[in-house]
C-alpha cells in the first residue's frame, strides 16, 4: 500500500529509493534486532545507554555471573582464570568512546552486500569503565612467541556455512595499547545483557567488530587468526572472492541531527523558516577533528561550521552552525575532515562486504 | 547481491518473501528507530530495559526536568500544575505490565501497511513505578461534564498531513482504573529519555500506543476526542476510507525463545537432535492464559505446554515444552488461549492499518 502525503515524497514505486535498492524480510528482522542511535541522540556529548547503536551477531547469551569467570591463557606463563569480582579488584579506568559499526552506511551503498542494513544510526558514545588488558596480560606473563591476542566471546551461531563462537584478534602492541579495556560498566552501571555483560573488549578508536562482548576467553596465539570474523567478514575489496584489506580505524564522519519536526514515515524535516542552529557530532577513530562544513545546497557550496569541545580522545566533537532558513526545499549535508587531512567525500565508495565507509549525510528539508 | 548458505533459505528473489513483500528504505529507517526485542529476551520474566520494544512517533523529545511540570486541567475544579518531584511525593505503586505495540506482526501481512514493519519483536515487560491517575484526578476535582481525559505529549511531527503534538485519550472510567499510573520509573530506574523520561501514562492491558510518553498536559474534555491517533490511527477497518473499530486490549499471542542457535542472516535455527525444551511466553491484556499449545509440524497437530507463573495480573505467564528433536527440517508453531476462550489463528486476518492481530508464530529450525 502506497503512502502519499502532500508534503513530503511518497513512499511508492515513485520514491527517490528505486525498486531495486528494495530490501528484504530477512534485513527487517537485523534492523529490529540491530538497533540504532536515533539521529536526535546527537545532542547529547555521552549517548544514554537506551540509545546507543547495538550489533548483535548471534543471540545475545544469558550469563548467570556466579558461573561465569574468564580465562586468560594460551602462550602465557600464568595463565589466569577470574571472576568479576577478581577483575573489579584490579586497576579501574573510565574512558569516553564514540563507538561506530564498521558497516555504517551499507544500505547507501548500490549494489548493497545483504547484510545488516544501516542507514547512518550505527554510532553512539559511551563511558566504559573496566581494567586495562595490558595489566592482566603481565600478570598472565605472556611468553615471546606469542604474536597475536585472541578474544572469544560466549556468542554463537551460524556465519558463511560455519558454526562459530565469535571471535576477533588484535596484534600484541594493538592489544598492549593504554587505553584497551576490559570493561564492565557502560555509563556507570554494569552492562546490560545485549552491550556485553559481564564483561566486553573496548578497544577506542577502532570499528565496533573489535570491541568483543560477553566475553569467555583472551588467549595468546603464536600464529595470525584467521577466523571468519578476521578473514571472510570485515574486509575491504571489490569482490566476494578477493581478501583485500581489514577494516581497523573508523574513517572521519560528521553527522547532523536533524533540525524541526519530523514526518512520520519519510523522517523529512519540517523546519520553520528563520534562524536555525544546525547541530551535531564529528569524529574520526583515534585522530582529531580539524574542521565540519556545511552545504544547504546539496553540496554545490560549502561553509565552516563552528566546532566545540572534544568529549574525549577517542570520542566525538560537537560542532554547530547558524541557517537562516528561507522557505523552500532542501538538501543539508555536513562533512568532516580529520586532524590527517582526510575528508570524507560527496560519493559513496563501494566495497563488496559495505564496510569502512563515510559519505556525507544528506537531510532532506522542507522549510515553511 | 545474494547470500546462499548450504543449511539455510537464501536470501534472494527465491526467498520465501516474495519481491512483491520487498520493503522501502523508509521501513527500514523506521526499524531501525523502532526497537524490537531479540527474542532471546522472552527467557527473562522482567525485559532487562535495554531489550524492551520501543516505538517512537516523532523525534524524543529533550527535557530539562528542572523546566518541566505537568498541567493537570481542563474541565476540574482545581487545575494542577505539579513537578516531577511533587509527583513523586504522591502515593507510588510499582506494577510488572506486558506491552505490545498494536501493530506487532504487521510485516506478515500481505499486503501490507506502509508503516513500522514488525515482525514479532514488538513486545516486553517491564515493572513501571508510578502515581495512580485517578488520585490526581480527585485532586483536582473533575467537573461532572467531563466525558473523556486528554494526554498530550512533547513529541511533535508530521502524520497523515497533519502538524500534531501525540494525543491519545481515554473515557473518564478507563482512566480512573485503580492499575492506570503515572509512571517515572522503569524496572526501578528513572525512565530513559526513548521510554518517556521524565513521565509517562502506563495503561495495563491496553496496546502499546495508549501509553503516551514525555506527559506535557491532562486534560478533562467534555466531548470525545477525534485526533489523528484516534480515528486515523489504530483502528480496524478493511479501508483506507472506514472508520472501523479502535485497538483497545492487547489480544491472546504466545512467542518462543528460538532454540539452538541462529543463522546470522536469515535467523533460522539450527538445533543439535536429542531432548530439547522449549521456552516462551503467552499474554492476552488483562487476561489470563488459560493453555498454550506446540505444533513440531507447521500446524498439523498440537500438543499442550506446561503452563509457568503468571508474573502479574497484566504481564505474561511462562511456558515449556519438552521436544525430542530428531534430524530434520521444521516449522514449530506456538498458540495460546485466554481465560475467556479467545485463540490465536494459525493464519493472520487482514486489517488496512495492520493492528491487533495475532497470527501464530512459526520458527524455521534444522534439526542435524
Amino acid at each position: 500500500m502506497q503512502h502519499q502525503d502532500s508534503r513530503f515524497p511518497p513512499v511508492n514505486e515513485d520514491s527517490p529509493f528505486s525498486p531495486d535498492d528494495r530490501f528484504y524480510a530477512e534485513e527487517i528482522q537485523l534492523a529490529f534486532r540491530n538497533q540504532g542511535m536515533p539521529l536526535e541522540g546527537l545532542r547529547y556529548p555521552i549517548t544514554p545507554t537506551r540509545m546507543h547503536y547495538l550489533l548483535i551477531h548471534f543471540d545475545i547469551p544469558h550469563v548467570d555471573v556466579e558461573e561465569w569467570s574468564l580465562e586468560v591463557g594460551g602462550l602465557t606463563s600464568k595463565p589466569l582464570r577470574l571472576t568479576l569480582e577478581e577483575i573489579k579488584r584490579h586497576p579501574a579506568v573510565t574512558i569516553a568512546v564514540t563507538m561506530e559499526c564498521s558497516g555504517n552506511g551499507r544500505a547507501l551503498q548500490s549494489p548493497r552486500r545483504i547484510g545488516v542494513p544501516w542507514q547512518l544510526e550505527a554510532v553512539g558514545t559511551a563511558e566504559w569503565t573496566g581494567t586495562p588488558l595490558r595489566g592482566l596480560l603481565e600478570e598472565a606473563g605472556l611468553r615471546d612467541d606469542a604474536v597475536e591476542i585472541l578474544f572469544t566471546g560466549l556468542d554463537r551461531g551460524v556465519q558463511g556455512d560455519e558454526v562459530q563462537y565469535y571471535q576477533r584478534s588484535l596484534t600484541i602492541d594493538e592489544a598492549s595499547g593504554e587505553d584497551v579495556l576490559l570493561a564492565y560498566q557502560m555509563n556507570g552501571e554494569p552492562l546490560s545483557p545485549p552491550h556485553g555483560y559481564p564483561l566486553r573488549l573496548i578497544v577506542p578508536g577502532w570499528y565496533g567488530m573489535t570491541n568483543v562482548k560477553w566475553l569467555d576467553r583472551v588467549e595468546a596465539i603464536g600464529e595470525p587468526f584467521h577466523g571468519y570474523q578476521m578473514d571472510k567478514s570485515y574486509r575491504i575489496s571489490q569482490t566476494a572472492g578477493e581478501l583485500g584489506e581489514p577494516a581497523t580505524l573508523i574513517k572521519v564522519r560528521a553527522l547532523m541531527a536533524p533540525p524541526g519536526i519530523p514526518d512520520f514515515l519519510t523522517r523529512a524535516r519540517l523546519v520553520e523558516a528563520g534562524p536555525v542552529t544546525l547541530t551535531g557530532k564529528a569524529w574520526a577513530g583515534r585522530s582529531g577533528i580539524s574542521g565540519v562544513e556545511l552545504s544547504v545546497d546539496d553540496g554545490s557550496t560549502w561553509s565552516e561550521a563552528e566546532l566545540g569541545e572534544q568529549v574525549s580522545r577517542y570520542a566525538w566533537t560537537a560542532w554547530s552552525f547558524g541557517w537562516n532558513a528561507t522557505p523552500g526545499r532542501y538538501s543539508l549535508c555536513v562533512r568532516a575532515t580529520d586532524s590527517e587531512g582526510n575528508v570524507q567525500s560527496a560519493d559513496q565508495s563501494w566495497n563488496y562486504a559495505g564496510v569502512a565507509e563515510n559519505m556525507v549525510q544528506r537531510v532532506h528539508v522542507l522549510v515553511e
